[in-house]
This record gives C-alpha cells, sequence and structure tokens, in this order.
C-alpha cells in the first residue's frame, strides 16, 4: 500500500512537482505535465504522451531527447483533462505539428480525442495514437478495443525516435500505428495495489494464485491459477504472446519484460535467464531487450512480456539514442546475448610429485572429509532448527554445503595424484567458497591453515594433526576474534586441541588422544546452553538463544567426532 | 514475497545470470560475480564491490565505466566466499591495484578481510573500504561498528570515479574513506521481505506503523512510531540525518533518497517534493540528487536518506561521468533545483466588449453556476455511494471538484467584464480540467457546447437556453456514443432538451417549461434504475449496478433542477 502521502488529494501532483525537481536537467514543468528542458528542433514534431499517474516511469519519465517531447500526467489512474492536454500539447509544439500518445481506455479516448479536434481547430497539425498491445483485453477480432500496458514504452519510444529523425507528422503517425500493429503484450499480477489514502486495495489476487490478463489497474483478469514455477511462467508468458504475433512478422524484436511495482529485479532477472532461452530456440534476434520497471500499477506485484516485432524501418528506431529518466543509452549496436558463455572451472592447485605415500595420505584425508560430509548432511535440518534460536537458521545448511563441496573437491585433487596437504588445502577452499556466510569462511580458513601443518609426500602423522588442530584453532580465533565463553565453535575447539596436546604429550596412541579431545569438544559443546552470545549478535537473538547449545559448537563437536570415529575404523 | 522464483537454492544465481544476459553490453560474466565488459584502462586501480545478493541494483549493477571494476556476488542476503572475492578481484586487476569496497557486516568483513591478506600475498596490492553509513546501527562513539546500507552507492561512485581518474591506490583509498566519513544514512521501514523459497516473512512492521534505523536486511531498529505524513516523515530523515553531520562540513552535498523495494517512485517523489524544501531552506547546495531505487531489500517496504558532504576533492568525482545498469550520466553541471518556479494561471480567454446587458447575462449564468456547485457539493457522497455500485465510487468527488472550479472560474472571467457565452465557456472548461475522468470531459464538452449558442452583448434568451442544451446533447451523445437507455447521463439528458423545446413550442413561459424539462429528466433518472449499463463497464460492475440509478444521470437530474429553482428566484 501506498505509506508516503500525506494530503490523499495532493498525491498525485506532489509526486510530479518531486519529479520535476529531481530531474530538472532533464524535464521542466508546465500546467498539466512536463515539457523537455531542451526542446527538440524547430519544425520537428512533437510527441506528447500521457495518461493517469500512478505508472512511473510511464509517462513522466518518458520525456527526453530522442523520446517524447512531453508528457500529460492525470491524476492517479485518471486520465488528463482535455484542458491539459491541449496546454502541454500547445507548448510542446516545434511547429511540426503533434502527435498524441496514450493507452486506449475510455477517459483517456475521451479527453485526447477532443484535445486533439480542438488543437487541429486552432491550426495545429494533430494526429492520435493510442495503444492496443494488451492481448488479454479483447480477442484478435476486436484488436481496435484492446488496453494499451507496456508496450507504450516500445511504441512510443520508436515512435519519438521517427520524430527525432526529422519524420513528417504522417510518417511519424504511420511509423507510431506501424509499431503498434506490430506490439503484443501478456502480464499476470499476483497482488493489487491500494490508490493513495485509501485503506483497501484496488483488488486482490488470492495468496499464492495468479491472475492472467490483468492490466494495469486491476482490470478483470481472463484467468486465474496457480503461481507456477519460474521456467513455467517464463514458457506460459511466451506461448501467449507469440501465440498472437502478426503474421509475416520477422523473427527480430525488442522485447520488455516489465515489473508492475513490487515484483522485484531479481525475480525479473530470474524469469529472464529462463525466456531468453526460449527466444534463442525460437530462433530469434533480440535488439536491446529491456528488463525492468517501464510501466508501473503503485505498488502492484507482477509482471508483462512484451514484444514488438522489427523491421527495417522500426529497427533504426528501436535502437536510437534516448536520454530521458526512464531510459538512457547511445545507439546500441549488435543483438542481445540470449546464451552465457560456459565458464571453465577453477583447477586443482599445483602440489609436490606425486609418491606412494603421498597418496595414501591424500586418500586417508579425503576419506575423512567424506564421512563428515555425510554426518554434516545427516545433521542438517537439526542444526538448522539449534541455529534458528540464535541466528537465521542457516547454519546446518551452510555446513552440509561446505563440506559437500570439500568432500568433492578433495575427490578431483585426488584423482589427480594429490597428497594429505593439498587435498585438505583445497577442499578447504571449496568448503569456504560453496558454505559462504561467516562459519562457511572460518571453516575454510581454519582447514587451511590445518593442511600447512600436513605434506604431500607421506601420511599425516599425529604431530602434525594436533599442530594442525592448533593452526587452525589460532586462525579462527585471529579472523573471528572470538574467546572461549563466547558462545562461538571456539568453545568448543579451544578444549578439543587443548586435551589433543596434553593426551599426545602424555604418549596416548592417536585414536585414544583424538577420542579424548572429541569428548571434552562435545562437552564444551553442551555447556554452551549456560552462555549469552558476545559478538555481532543483536539483542533478541541473544535472549532467544538462552538454554540453546551454540550451533558452531556443536557442529564443531561432531566433525571431531566423525574424525575419532574414522580413526578406530583405519587405525584399529 | 518473492514469486517468481523456481529452485529456491539457485534464486541468486539464476537472477545473476538473467542480470548478466540483460546488460551483456555493460558486463561479462565470471565466477562469483560480474567484470566490465570493456576493462578500463591499464594500470588504474580496481574498485571491486561486493556483499550478499537480493539488494539490487547494489552490487553487480554498479559496475561499469566510472563506477567499479567488477563485483563480487554472494547468495541471498550472505556474503559472498573468500575464493569467490579472491577470483574475481585477480580477473579486474589491471596492474594498479584492487580497492574492495563491501558493507561493514561480519560476515564481509570476515571474507574481504581473509581475501585481502591472500591477494597481497599473491603480489596484488590490495585495500579494503568498509562502509559506515548507517546512523542507527551505533552510535558516534562507535562509528567504526555502524552497518553500510544505502551509502554504499554514493561512497562507491566516488571511490570508483577517482580510480577512474588515474589516481594512485593509496590515493584512490584515501578518497574512498574520506567518502566514507563524510557519508551519513537514516533510514525507515513499512514493511518486511521474503527470502525467495520462504513462505514467512524475515521480519514483519505492524500495519500502519514505521520502524527506524532498520539496515538492509531487518536488522533490529531502534524505534518504532504511527507512519507520519510526507511532511514530517521528511522532517524526521531530514533531523535525523543532518543531525549525525560531521563536524565542518560545507553545505554542498550530493543526495541519495533510495526505496528498498515495494516504495514506490511516485511515493519518493513526493518525499522529495518536501525534502528538497527542506534543503533548500537549510542552504544547501545539492549536487546531483538520486531519487529511486539503488540499494534494496528483496520487496521490503521502506526509504532511506543518505547525505554525502562534498568538498574540492570529492565533487569532481561525484559529478564525473558513469555508465552502469544503475547509474548513466555524462559529467553532471550545476547545482539541483530545490524550488520550481511558479506557473502562470491561464488568462481568461477574450470575449466581446462589455456591455450593461451583456454583464448581466454573465452575472446571471455565473450565479447560476454557483447555486449548481452548492447544490452539488452537498451531494457529493450521496453521488459517490450510489456511483460505487457500478464504478469506482468518484463520481459525486468529480461532480463536485468539477462545479466547485467551474463557479471560480466564472467569478474570475466575471470581475474581467465577461458576458454569458465567455462565462459559462471558461467555467465549461475549468469544470473539464478539475474533474477529469470522463464524465469531467462530458460535461466539460456539453457546457462549451451550450455556451455557443450564447452571446457576450446580451441576456441570455429562453430560446438561446433550449438551443444550448439542445448542443450540449448533440456533443455528448457525439463524445460518448451513448444512446438513451444505456444507462448513462443521456437517459436523463435526452428527455430534458426533448420536454424542453416541445414545452417551450408550446408556448410555455421559461420557467415553467424549465421546471417540466426538469421533472422529465428526474423521472427518467430514477427510471435507470431498470437498466443494465451497456458502454465500457465489467461484467462484475454491472451485475453490481442492478437495482441502482445511474449517478450520472441523477447529477444531471439534480443540476436542471438546481436552474429550474434559480429561474423562480430571478424572474418569479
Amino acid at each position: 500500500m501506498t505509506r508516503i502521502c500525506g494530503n490523499a488529494d495532493d498525491f498525485a501532483a506532489s509526486a510530479l512537482r518531486g519529479f520535476c525537481l529531481a530531474y530538472h536537467d532533464v524535464v521542466r514543468p508546465v500546467r498539466g505535465g512536463v515539457l523537455r528542458a531542451k526542446p527538440g528542433a524547430s519544425g520537428k514534431v512533437a510527441l506528447v504522451v500521457g495518461g493517469g499517474s500512478g505508472h512511473y516511469p510511464a509517462f513522466v519519465g518518458y520525456v527526453g531527447e530522442g523520446f517524447a517531447d512531453a508528457s500529460v500526467a492525470g491524476d492517479i489512474f485518471a486520465s488528463p483533462s482535455t484542458q491539459a492536454i491541449i496546454n502541454v500539447a500547445r507548448e510542446a509544439d516545434r511547429g511540426g505539428g503533434v502527435i498524441l500518445g496514450y493507452g486506449n481506455y475510455a477517459g483517456d479516448v475521451l479527453n485526447f480525442g477532443i484535445a486533439a479536434q480542438r488543437l487541429q481547430a486552432e491550426g495545429i497539425e494533430t494526429r492520435v495514437l493510442a495503444t492496443t498491445d494488451d492481448v488479454a483485453s479483447a480477442d484478435d477480432a476486436h484488436r481496435a478495443a484492446r488496453r494499451g500496458i507496456a508496450g507504450d514504452l516500445t511504441v512510443f519510444k520508436i515512435t519519438g525516435a521517427a520524430a527525432e529523425a526529422g519524420l513528417s507528422i504522417d510518417d511519424v503517425a504511420r511509423v507510431g500505428h506501424h509499431a503498434n500493429d506490430w506490439t503484443r503484450t501478456f502480464g499476470v499480477a499476483f497482488g493489487g495495489c491500494t490508490i493513495p489514502g485509501e485503506k483497501e486495495k484496488l483488488f486482490e489476487v488470492p495468496a499464492g494464485r495468479m491472475a492472467l490478463g490483468l492490466g494495469l489497474h486491476g482490470e478483470p483478469g481472463i484467468d486465474e491459477q496457480a503461481i507456477p514455477s519460474a521456467p513455467d511462467l517464463a514458457t506460459l508468458l511466451f506461448e501467449r504472446v507469440l501465440a498472437e504475433a502478426p503474421s509475416g512478422v520477422p523473427r527480430t524484436a525488442a522485447v520488455l519484460l516489465n515489473g508492475l511495482g513490487s515484483t522485484k529485479q531479481e525475480e525479473l532477472f530470474v524469469l529472464w535467464d529462463h525466456l531468453s532461452a526460449l527466444f534463442a530456440d525460437a530462433g530469434y534476434s533480440l535488439v536491446a531487450p529491456l528488463v525492468g520497471e517501464y510501466a508501473t500499477s503503485l505498488e502492484m506485484a507482477g509482471c508483462s512480456l512484451t514484444v514488438t516485432w522489427l523491421d527495417d524501418e522500426l529497427e533504426p528506431f528501436w535502437r536510437a539514442a534516448v536520454e530521458t529518466p526512464a531510459l538512457r543509452h547511445g545507439v546500441i549496436e549488435g543483438d542481445a546475448m540470449l546464451a552465457l558463455p560456459r565458464l571453465p572451472e577453477p583447477d586443482v592447485v599445483a602440489f609436490e610429485a606425486d609418491s606412494r605415500d603421498g597418496r595414501a595420505g591424500g586418500i586417508c584425508v579425503a576419506a575423512a572429509l567424506s564421512k563428515l560430509s555425510q554426518a554434516l548432511g545427516k545433521a542438517e535440518a537439526e542444526l538448522g532448527r539449534i541455529d534458528a534460536q540464535a541466528g537465521d537458521g542457516d547454519h546446518g545448511q551452510g555446513m552440509a554445503r561446505g563440506s559437500s563441496a570439500a568432500d568433492r573437491a578433495a575427490q578431483r585433487a585426488l584423482a589427480k595424484g594429490a597428497g594429505a596437504r593439498t587435498v585438505l588445502g583445497v577442499a578447504a577452499d571449496a568448503w569456504a567458497d560453496r558454505a559462504g556466510g561467516t562459519s562457511g569462511a572460518l571453516w575454510g580458513e581454519g582447514l587451511r591453515a590445518f593442511s600447512t601443518a600436513l605434506d604431500d609426500t607421506s601420511r599425516p602423522t599425529l604431530e602434525q594433526l594436533a599442530d594442525g588442530s592448533d593452526r587452525a584453532l589460532k586462525r579462527i580465533v585471529e579472523l573471528g576474534k572470538a574467546k572461549p565463553g563466547d558462545k562461538t565453535l571456539v568453545d568448543a575447539l579451544w578444549p578439543f586441541v587443548e586435551t589433543l596436546k596434553t593426551t599426545l604429550g602424555g604418549g596416548e596412541r592417536g585414536a585414544e588422544a583424538w577420542r579424548a579431545a572429541s569428548e571434552a569438544a562435545q562437552a564444551a559443546a553442551e555447556g554452551t546452553r549456560d552462555l549469552v552470545p558476545r559478538l555481532g549478535r543483536a539483542k533478541t537473538h541473544k535472549e532467544r538463544s538462552k538454554g540453546y547449545p551454540d550451533a558452531g559448537a556443536l557442529s564443531l563437536a561432531l566433525a571431531t567426532c566423525v574424525i575419532a570415529d574414522f580413526f578406530v575404523e583405519t587405525t584399529g
């Protein structure tokens, strides 16, 4: 809903003032709308576009060099008055006549139509251009009754470029009508919008559902269904628009994937990821496609796909330079990219020439990482549940992803003959890369520091393992600045390392020493229930964490336990 | 919430692919992020920015000439991995070293910090620049602990421009830290956002309330209050940011009014309408201010105000040309416009030289319009209630606004000595201009046609009034294409005109003839209860309108009744 409002009666006028203040280098205000700050060439045809407000950047954002000469702005979702249209058009006229561009809505048809008659009677050559791109608003047999929606952008851009190029008024009008004849849009809506000052939405779409064919103001749709996945939505939009392709059009097109208000750029990019492949598969060349908000409906959720087929006459006008709030670019060369180049997989780093003992060491480390990945995969949900008490609940997912990536990277390094040091180093980097976040970085750096205590030519010794654990602890403390008692993984890692060093120094065998250290880690992890986080967590998170152990300490303890079992298996 | 999703695990990666496809002329994909499609000059310092995804155009949209050389993109709201940062930075390095720019969040500090150490160890000169503009995230004494939010845009833009200008890495870093030291942001949130694939919002703000100081991911705010009016919100943001101004700064600044996701451009422009006045009153010169979405949080509702104070070193970098998806402009000259020029009131049209009889005619028409405005003002709510059955309920408001504007315009014309024809013509245009919509246009055009039957040199005659009514009817039918029985104002206007002509022809006195015609109009308006609308109304509206009279016919009948009473008053 509209939250920034003040006097609702003044909303559209205030927004227009704010727009003029923000873009005073491009537009200047006149009664009823805006003109270009720098008027076009004398004698050129003036394109004056307009309609209700609430559709930004339609229509005032279309004003500027290479596009519209002026825009008339009505109240929210309401046609501008005849007087406003006449006033703006008179000011916009450069002696070459005026083309009035608007969507094909009853109020606009009436007001722009009357204005055109009067302007013509005053001696200003005037033509009208009503967009009719919305294929859902009437069937093909009644194309003239269709509404104009996001196709306003492509049709008016092409018309404006033709006017900028110095064509006569009849030629500009012909180009505009041709662009409109070759433009089709189909849209879907996930949620409604609210007129400023009102409390209720203008229309609602049930949760999880999607209305097909809704216009720019929530005009009745033609159907409703559950929201499909992104690839299926791409297919739906693509098929609905392509099914309405005019006969005999080339496979060259301007395409606009338009957001209606609160459907975000990331969502549109996801959809474009799939849509571009559909166009590529259909053999299309796309010219300067647009993915973003170009004709909105306040905070309505939804999107639409517009295709304007381009012949040799229309294409240069679509590619032409433009300098407006909505669209700024120079002349566009080349076609769109519809498939990405495949990125090379990162290579395994170099290591010392392999040896039998070195290989054995690598196998041993890789096997341990594989066990670890299995155990953390099983513990994912439980670790997530515990982490959600104190944080955002992504710890289990991060550990599962990280250890799984480390497992795979270790196997790849092993296949190339790497030893213990390289296998663990490569796995550490893969862990951090895939796990992300703070704990991913700490685990990655910790394991990497651990690996520097190993070598590529022998099996890891007990002393190397103890030294590696110590290096991991020191690196993690250095990076994370945590001390024991801060309720982090250091609470478990610290007693593990201390116990390992002590028991090894006391002459215990490796498996027993590791087991004892692991038990110390587990006890300490359980003990974090009584602690309050000290580092970088908000007060509410601190309170929620009371009585719960730290997920990071738990997963560290679990890891040491898995390795202890592995010791027993392999060393008996 | 996020509706276009598919596989949630792949959301950020898919959005990045879609972005690269849409902007292949500006960026090209690498593992972990994007590079400029056209690399900067050899030897220049490379600015590599990054952070979690979900903040578009932060950070991938900042890549391009004059801004960043590359961007690293993490998962939604999650820091990119150390490996990703290193990989992107290596590719971005042009031999002049790398500056890593990121918001001051724990995960980013860790990953970018480790990456900087490793890059430095590899022999690539590396500096870090963590933004700390969010004044709500820590108090002034702990500025280094503050988060980076929308100030990312201004700080990194200035830093990128310094790198583009060929400064050394230490100078670019110094400029970047200086810009960050002089940047402050304060934000408010009206509603939360949803991680793709999740059903629940990450956080909620109670309806009608506003959280103060929320970060880019819904980090805990510092306070909550009812949403204030637009001017009060402008004052709140202005005062919170200005209260944190660094000491000794000039009154020249870059300003960014940033939308967080579903707060729309129109709302931001309304806020800017008020904010620009506050900056003007405080004696500020603003350079190239920005009003739009530059650092978002998926579909979060809210906005923030960022001020970066500019001295002689920073200002040229802020004005410098830039060519990125987020920001495209040449070198910017001049300051912002902070107040709009006053638009001239439209002048009353010319009329024949005044005469005593002409003036009397003008007075008579103006008085009738004044009565009409009073009556339609009183009927506004009732007409709105009836219209809401079949339409959007704005008929009463439109008639009240239109007739009131006509009344005022008539008084202005009268004051200049205009006669009946001019007074009614001017009033007609004012009616249409202020009422808007379809019925505003029809009334304006109808009254204008009526006025052509009058003259400016005599009192209106009965014959002129009948002729005027007939001309009004013809014009309205011509424009609106309605026939009697279509459930429009024509249902009342048609019998009115027919009865007026018949009774006058039968020799009735003016007042009686008008009264009889008015009664016919009222009966016909009531009779529209039994009709179904035929023109341009959706099926649901048609069904809802059953049993209700047409609001347009009712208001027409009411108008004729008011004039009948006026006849009796003035002619006895």
